[in-house]
């Protein structure tokens, strides 16, 4: 099957990676949004303008979106499956039956097949959360992300006067996760769950004290939560903190029996240490689960909940009851 | 929906109290190759003679089938669903091809749905498998099970002349459960993975050092592991060891990257106070899907591998997106 790759950052790269370890994929190209003669794929893949993609459409089996959630994706997603059956990362929960309702429709009327909302989380924890919600209808679940280097607060904090690098990393309460994994059922508020570390390169002269003020009262993104701020030199930003890691943790406990006396604790846990590579090897599976259920009749907008597992493998259904049942 | 059980052991009595734990379903009847006088259902269900099933065509959405993998089901699977949509928990392993199609063939024939192999493993441990192994190509996959009893291996035991009651527990090995979560990919043989623990009540009079040494000698059960024997009184056999947890961990670490060298691990792990109540608590919401696959004219055998996960749940693909997603 021939894949694209639309945008190509850190995702973009992640996704082309993943292509080489599927033997049934072929990367057929990469557009982007920049003059394409300044990029150069990892893979040597061809590099097209995004405007190009018209000209693949018949040509490309599964076009998957490497555009951020934020303003990219709204749009790019209900336009590309005009054209392609698509898979992207759309992340903004709130957001996303608007998404939803829009991809759905340019998907249904031009006979494509989109899966949004894929990845990690939403993604994998999303199926977690749902298989886990069935087998136990009478419990409690719980999401813990990290330790992990979170993009959007590395990039609230860069938009601070002075700073001039950050890198921020959500951290479990390893004391909640373990009341949480005793079968404890715990109230836990936002700070009791996460800290977060913020490691930052300060311009020359510029106010620490301020800066650490004003990451610690951010509203929404640092105020609820008990974060620490650690000033670095450029160099050690460099040497150990350019990596990605993240994971975490999906955790429900819940009881059955007579009485209710039965606990049952169920837990799924990523442990990463590229979260882009990760989440790029989770979109090249679904784009195999959409050609399949494109080539079915299913058309529309779909979310991993509607796919049925055996889709997102190379192997065949007599393979895969011999070798995973 | 109206469900059935058929067959009225440990597994039965689970199915029938998950039952009661999801609001769309109602217990029709437990059918039971017994005299129906003899039982009394923990809920207060019906219950009827097996050869009665056949009245209760049309009026059953879902049968779920509680009898036993070596014997039972091989026969059960595929005569109930020429009557019925069907859910079991077959886990003979070797015997799936076989018990599959024969499944597969009547269901196809009758316009039904059955569901095989449901359960924790087989069943969330497959799946579990099975997505890591699409998101994790490059990459090495262990289960282990326990601390939890095996009631194979507690029947073995109890076989052994001089035996009254017995009860094994299956152990995974930490230190080997450790390299495998540190992402090392170990290769393990049997023994390095799990231990076995033997509790056994000694008739009177009886040669306990021949009985310990049949029991660690004897082969497929216990020659292949470190086995420890114990033996206990009536009393604290019955105080002690009288409930039936399991559990146990499926890891996947695997690579990604230009040149592998990003690791990242996966785990699912379950603790459970019941295996019988949380595998019919697996087989209700199994039963759901199959309802819901045969009202959409899918016919025939499939596994977990086949179900969208969506169809597991109560909630509504609108709910299960804002919710879970």
């Amino acid at each position: 099957m021939k894949i694209g790759i639309y945008g190509y950052g850190n995702l973009g790269r992640g996704v082309e990676l993943a292509i080489r370890q599927n033997p049934d994929m072929e990367l057929a190209g990469v557009f982007t949004r920049r003059d394409p003669a300044s990029l150069k794929t990892l893979t040597g893949a061809p590099v097209y303008a995004a405007a190009q993609a018209k000209d693949f459409a018949g040509k490309i089996d599964v076009m998957i979106l490497c555009g951020g959630s934020a303003t990219d994706l709204p749009e790019m997603t209900p336009e590309i499956v005009k054209m392609f059956n698509v898979v992207d990362s759309f992340d903004t929960h709130a957001r996303v039956p608007e998404h939803f309702a829009n991809v759905d429709r340019e998907a249904q009327l031009h006979g494509h097949t989109a899966i949004i909302s894929a990845g990690w989380d939403p993604g994998l924890f999303s199926l977690a959360r749902l298989y886990m919600n069935c087998v136990l209808p009478d419990g409690k679940d719980y999401t813990f992300w990290g330790r992990g280097v979170s993009q959007g607060h590395s990039d609230a904090i860069r938009r601070i006067p002075g700073v001039k690098d950050a890198r921020q990393y959500t951290v479990p309460v390893e004391s909640a996760v373990q009341r949480v994994r005793s079968g404890e059922n715990p109230e836990l508020t936002t700070r009791d769950k996460h800290t977060r570390e913020c490691f930052v390169v300060a311009e020359e002269g510029a106010d620490k004290a301020l800066i650490e003020k004003q990451i610690k009262e951010m509203p929404n993104y640092f105020a609820d939560y008990n974060t620490t701020v650690c000033f670095i030199t450029e160099e050690e930003m460099k040497r150990e903190h350019s990596e990605l890691p993240h994971g975490g943790q999906v955790i429900r406990s819940g009881s059955t029996g007579a009485d209710g006396n039965h606990h049952h604790v169920m837990e799924f846990s990523l442990k990463l240490d590229s979260n882009p590579e990760f989440t790029g090897s989770v979109l090249a599976a679904c784009a195999r689960a959409v050609q399949r259920m494109n080539a079915r009749g299913i058309f529309g907008c779909k979310t991993v909940f509607d796919v049925p597992p055996a889709d997102l493998s190379i192997l065949s259904p007599e393979e895969i009851r011999k070798h995973l049942l």
